[in-house]
């Protein structure tokens, strides 16, 4: 299974920033064309106070602090050059996580979009949208707005494709800020199966695909979670991709780049569940030959080999 | 609000240590002198039992270990080279942290000083002094302490300045130690004033500038403190000064560079309260084009464009 | 004391893995033979599901995972090309340390050690047994464990040596998942006299060299609980060798490479012991200038220019 979509971790929440300018993210979009990747996510245009792009309605209501660059307009640029979809991740509030409320989520977004689509709707490369609030199974409410936004989305934008990518409540799910590594209580198949049920129902037709990530259940347990995963996108007419993440879950640092052999055992996995398409968090930190982590682009380099083996 | 001063962080409490000898150390005071860096502010002389230089003093009282390398011979030698200023951070017994009593630390350094002035006061960039016992406001019998080792440096050394760089106790004043990012019980900027206020009366005459931590309030509660700052400053006659982090706080790896826009927010905040100089902590892992930590080199090199729209 | 031995951390439990292909362990052989290294120890050979070459019995009975490449082969052919040693480390289930049951280990190296040694046997370097259990005073059943996985190793290869590579209960003996540096209840220098006589009196004969980790104590301790290590090794029959740790276990990034001085300490201490071989944990990591840490290409030229002013 190849990776041909990456997140672009602006603004990020738990990974540090790599500062950089034009010139690397021009290579970047580069190397991950290279090794064909054709879809890039901006995993979210805003988390509280820092945005990605100058957002007028999001400076004015929200206080956000005008960023330097206009990343999406980069972004946009880039992937036009490159011959790559772009996808817009939503405006995270803050609000949500700090009261439990996700109406602020849905009414910053109705801006928001109607704002990014006048000002960036124009680019070739604009093809979709990620809805950025991530949730799980416990997450009360969150079926109604991800439908409220994966409508406002795509009613503005003439029907342009959205996704979302939620965790599955494994027993690696615990916080970044943590220093733990797995918890007890973690969720059975079947509970995934019948929540997820739920929810998927609840979406339909408001969301085009889902994108689990992968890094919340041990290796052994991908077969039986990935084959429920497709049994209800295929139900609910929905996409089923892997969000394979490439930085590793099982190590005190958090996070730096996944040994190639876990990553491999994941796409194999997916692969076998009859994924539609393999996206991952996230190129430019944990794949990237330029990365901080030299370790990424050692990743790169074995991801290549194994491309080559399957004669891609 | 251009940055002109870096701590250089020997001997390390929390940043792991980059192994650098002479042709390095060289390389990084020019990469310092290219921004208009003209002050080199060295954190602390010894932290328990390892030291920069080869102290009789505290080897014989003290136990210490013989460094390898004379670090403040060194870095006196190369701020000659480059034509900067050098102030020489005291040491730390340790036994303030374990047992509350600064009493040591005061007898302590009573020695360094003189051994240290004797040792290297002829050297021209030898310009003044940094005690280095961090403290905030909760720290008892600071204030006197500062006072008695801010004397002790001036009289020795016929009256160079001498400065302290305190934390505001906010909410992410946590231990490095610690996963926590945050805490609740931060400090109110009436607090702040009023507790500091009594601080800068007693340090007033012994200590000439105060630098404190911009790391630990959040990004929308600089303006406030700030203002306080250079107020107490202004009134008891010390110069304000910010000490910018380039690490950053918000992230689970402790500690990497931080991303540049939440550093030019703090520059400008302290540019806006009229500061009269900025200091970082610190340039040579954060802000380097060689530091180990890549991303910052490229936060190096945001900075420069920075600089230029600026017109510096 | 000169390094003539290091790790060779594959599966690692909590060092990210830098995805090196054959091109970069070529390399690192090359650079650990030019700094006097003769002897690599791959650490285990397999942990849980994950293992370093394709074990037909670990794959059938343990649902193992098979690797992209043949580890073992590997480092065997880089050995032999480069005129080193090579241990081979053993197979942890992980099911000791979920159910405190040691008989899983011995049954399964059992089949490993035999199906190892009729595989890679015949390599020049194959040069002993690395008997992977990490264990501590307070682990029950070990010693016995121990003598018999130790014998196994030398029967089946016609008494190739074996070493264990314990840890002191020291202060610094924290779980690397913990956010804590040091603990209270560290062991005392009697205590652990009288508990490793009697573990090394239990082992001795199968076990031919103990090589404890420096990293668990304070420095200032090394002189006393070294001084016991090699006059129990003596008494017992075995060789001395001290794991000289090439990361830094006080720092809250877990782990990076080590200050140099730190590490000249532990060596100093362990040739004042009179200890007969130093190793590390590990070099490509922590002290190889191809390392994704680059501060351990500087500690590399540190302890180079080190071994120059001790004329080796």
């Amino acid at each position: 299974m190849k990776i041909t979509g990456t997140f672009i971790d602006e603004i990020s929440h738990d990974i540090p920033h790599q500062n950089w300018g034009e010139k690397e993210w021009d290579r970047d979009f580069a190397y991950m064309r290279a090794i064909g990747i054709d879809t890039v996510i901006m995993i979210r245009s805003g988390y509280r106070k820092f945005i990605t792009y100058p957002s007028t309605y999001l400076i004015d209501k929200y206080g956000c602090y005008k960023p330097t660059t206009d990343l999406v307009e980069l972004y946009l640029r880039l992937a036009d050059k490159y011959g790559m979809k772009f996808y817009f991740g939503l405006y995270d509030s803050g609000i949500y996580w700090d009261t439990g409320n996700l109406q602020h989520e849905i009414d910053a977004n109705q801006y928001v979009i109607e704002e990014v689509w006048a000002k960036y709707g124009h680019y070739k490369s604009f093809g979709g949208w990620y809805i950025s609030t991530e949730i799980s199974r416990k997450t009360k409410g969150a079926t109604e707005a991800f439908r409220t936004l994966g409508l406002q989305c795509k009613t503005v934008s003439n029907g342009l494709p959205t996704f979302i990518s939620p965790w599955i409540d494994g027993k690696k799910a615990v916080m970044a800020s943590s220093a733990q590594l797995s918890k007890e209580e973690a969720v059975s198949v079947r509970e995934h199966e019948q929540e997820w049920g739920e929810i998927f129902s609840g979406i339909s037709g408001a969301i085009d695909a889902v994108a689990f990530q992968d890094g919340h259940i041990d290796y052994h347990e991908l077969p039986a979670f990935f084959e429920i995963n497709k049994k209800l996108a295929d139900k609910y007419g929905m996409e089923c991709w892997t969000n394979a993440e490439s930085f590793d879950r099982d190590m005190p640092i958090k996070f730096f780049p996944i040994k190639f052999d876990k990553l491999r055992l994941k796409l194999e996995a997916a692969a076998r569940a009859g994924y539609d398409k393999a996206i991952t968090f996230e190129f430019s930190h944990f794949m990237s030959p330029q990365s901080a982590y030299l370790q990424a682009g050692h990743l790169y380099n074995r991801y290549k080999e194994y491309l080559q083996t399957l004669n891609f």
